[in-house]
């Protein structure tokens, strides 16, 4: 079984049960954290230790991106600070019909290099040719939290449901649990009540939690209220879908009542700052939902609406713009935003044994160089990771064991390779749609 | 004189009279840009001029960072999230009763090298021990627009007003025009208007343009409206002050008729959209001033309120938060955010010849790598720079033809002295405020 111990660090457990920060030394054994010991250079490595010099590191728990499209990198800088109406239909719908299996894969692969090498460990997808992004997740040594994509507004739409079941059975639970399954219903406006009554018979019958897209803009929740005389999650409440474990992306646009319905069913709710910003979307109340007692995480969405995969970015936006939104220094502190991208995002994707760093949970942790002029001086490790901290600075990363990430260089994936065929597919894509027009 | 060819990069001018983008040569003789092709690989190079392999570059302006306090990159993460008086009152004015020049010199140092090393090629200062950020200054070869902060509440206060004038007796037009002096009185609520008229009549005996903080927070202007009957910028423009070039910090919370006050008199903004938002101060309404005509640029504020000086980041902030506030994705484009980090801020400034990649100006410019994970595919360079990049895809910087990074290096500086000895005084910072308690 292979041995890692990272000495002397400074440790950011993200644990209520330790101190914030402390100088000390981490032992990692197979797939588990073995020991952490909160002085440095106290656990005596063995002959068969490999050891990772931690002088200059910040070791935390591996960030967990809750919510993304992962292959809508090839469409990074595609189109931007457009219309939302106009950038879906003359921009993104009709590149996205284009979309091959092999396109899934290699933007998938690519959306993961960024990822790992920004320090997220685990990471979220709601997409199609989901076997392809259940492929590129097994290669890279990732955590994945899956869901193929289903909207149910044609007769077609029954064979999502079809397709979802068979993949759960498929994929869910496999590489030892690094690869998961859940259902994923689009939204409540592109999946009517008796479709949605389908999709809670599948969670019924498969046990797996329910991811959806709520809230998200102005104009949806008023045209639920127009339609259904409910908000979306009332809507969603009412028909029993809070009953089982659900993922909610967005919640931007939350009625006062919205916020104890959420509380009350103990729905998981994914904020993501970059994108809401981005696409106009508004500013979610991330600091309304945690004063609740609702439990939030944090997502990159899919990198046309961001336009990248960076959770220490997130994790910066969801404390700024809480603050600055509602004038209060004081809104999601940086112990906070940490807990969001981390512990927060792991309970609400129902992953056990990990978000933290703390003996017998999972190894899936990152080491941040601490030693660059804008991480200088050290007053408080935290707040460095929170408000002045970059993707770059992630120089390791390992999940459940494994090292995927050694001095900035990725160890199990081929970057030139991802490159070279996701740009391929990038100018294939673009080819495709001159010669629609 | 010097020559320096960089072929067949992606050029991003910033310029209106060319395209937004195009690949193509760009050749630099002495501290001038010589020539702009923008087609690569046609500008043949003398045998005394050094390539430099723009291949996986994009080519842009450096950033110009239009308000600072840099010396305080020593408080970066010593206090956070706490109320905006308390964080002051309590934390940041005891420790800086303490700062010594030496601890000037070592915290700026630390500023500009973590500046150049983000892409910034011009920086912005109001603090004190000014001579020490001059001497920085001149050391790193960076372009500095530099002013010693002015109080007017005590008899002491005249001091200041004579150390200004001798400061831009020594210091302005040093270093052939590289060091610039301005004339800093803090903000209108910490000068009276009899202390502004001292300012003003100086500006007026010196020809030197004023820094200012404007209408941070809400209560500023409140306690204005309350004390003078005007908001802070009609109070200003009322006595003549805008009669001058002014540049005004912040400007967060303006009533309508200010918006036209600062149009018609050509102040110069700087939009702080970090700072502001992490203070919990608010945010600007940056989309509004410039739909209003008002020159609008960029800055990082001190690191102590931010905590970093990423001039990328705060391009991105500003374009973020005005769409996510407003709910409007079109508003502040990536060309605008891009145009606010670079030709603006220069012309606010009152520099010349620089901003913009432009035949016959000064060869202030930055190259970064685009060939990483985040950045591919490359559909559009203006967008991944504001949307996708970081501040350690800077590789090359060159202010007035001189390489300050090159591929990642610092080459006027000494990064591990600078963090060794910034480390010091951040400790002994700590420990002489642990003495006073």
């Amino acid at each position: 079984m292979k041995k890692y111990l990272i000495n002397n660090a400074m440790i950011v457990p993200v644990d209520d049960e330790r101190s914030p920060y402390f100088k000390g030394d981490l032992l990692v054994e197979g797939e588990r954290i073995e020991k952490i010991v909160e002085r440095p250079g106290v656990i005596e490595p063995d002959s068969d230790t490999e050891i990772i010099v931690g002088e200059n590191l910040i070791v935390m728990p591996g960030l967990v991106n809750g919510h993304g499209h992962t292959a809508m990198t090839l469409f990074r800088s595609y189109a931007d600070d457009m219309p939302l109406q106009e950038w879906l239909e003359e921009k993104i719908w009709p590149i996205e019909e284009l979309l091959s299996a092999d396109d899934i894969y290699w933007g998938t692969l690519l959306g993961i290099a960024e990822m790992i090498k920004g320090g997220t460990t685990t990471f979220t997808d709601m997409y199609f040719f989901m076997d392809q992004v259940a492929k590129a997740a097994v290669e890279s040594g990732m955590k994945a939290v899956l869901s193929r994509g289903l909207v149910g507004l044609t007769d077609e739409d029954e064979k999502g449901l079809q397709e979802t079941e068979e993949f759960i059975n498929r994929w869910h639970g496999e590489e030892r649990g690094r690869i998961n399954v859940t259902i994923g219903p689009h939204a409540p406006y592109t999946c009517p009540p008796e479709y949605l009554k389908k999709v809670m018979a599948l969670a019924e019958k498969t046990g797996r939690p329910l991811q959806i897209h709520l809230s998200e803009t102005r104009k949806e929740v008023e045209d639920s209220l127009r339609q259904w005389g409910f908000s979306p999650p009332e809507q969603l409440y009412n028909m029993g879908f809070f009953d089982y474990p659900v993922i909610a992306a967005h919640c931007v646009h939350l009625m006062e009542r919205d916020f104890y319905l959420l509380q009350e069913k103990n729905v998981g709710v994914i904020h993501n700052p970059g994108s809401n910003l981005k696409l106009g979307s508004g500013i979610a109340s991330a600091a309304g939902m945690l004063k609740e007692g609702i439990r939030v995480g944090l997502g990159t969405d899919g990198a046309a609406s961001n336009n990248n995969l960076d959770m220490i970015e997130e994790m910066r936006l969801a404390a700024l713009i809480s603050k600055g939104a509602s004038e209060d220094p004081t809104l999601i502190d940086a112990a906070a935003a940490m807990k969001m991208a981390t512990v927060n995002g792991a309970e609400i994707l129902g992953l056990s044994e990990t978000g933290s760093l703390r003996e017998g949970y999972k190894a899936d942790l990152v080491g941040l160089r601490c030693d660059r002029p804008h991480l200088i001086p050290m007053h408080d490790p935290v707040a460095h990771l929170v408000y002045a901290a970059q993707a770059a600075d992630v120089e390791l990363v390992i999940v459940d064991g494994q090292i995927l990430l050694e001095k900035g260089e990725l160890k199990t994936l081929d970057e030139e390779k991802i490159k070279a065929e996701a740009e391929k597919c990038a100018f294939r894509l673009r080819e495709g749609i001159k010669k629609k027009r």
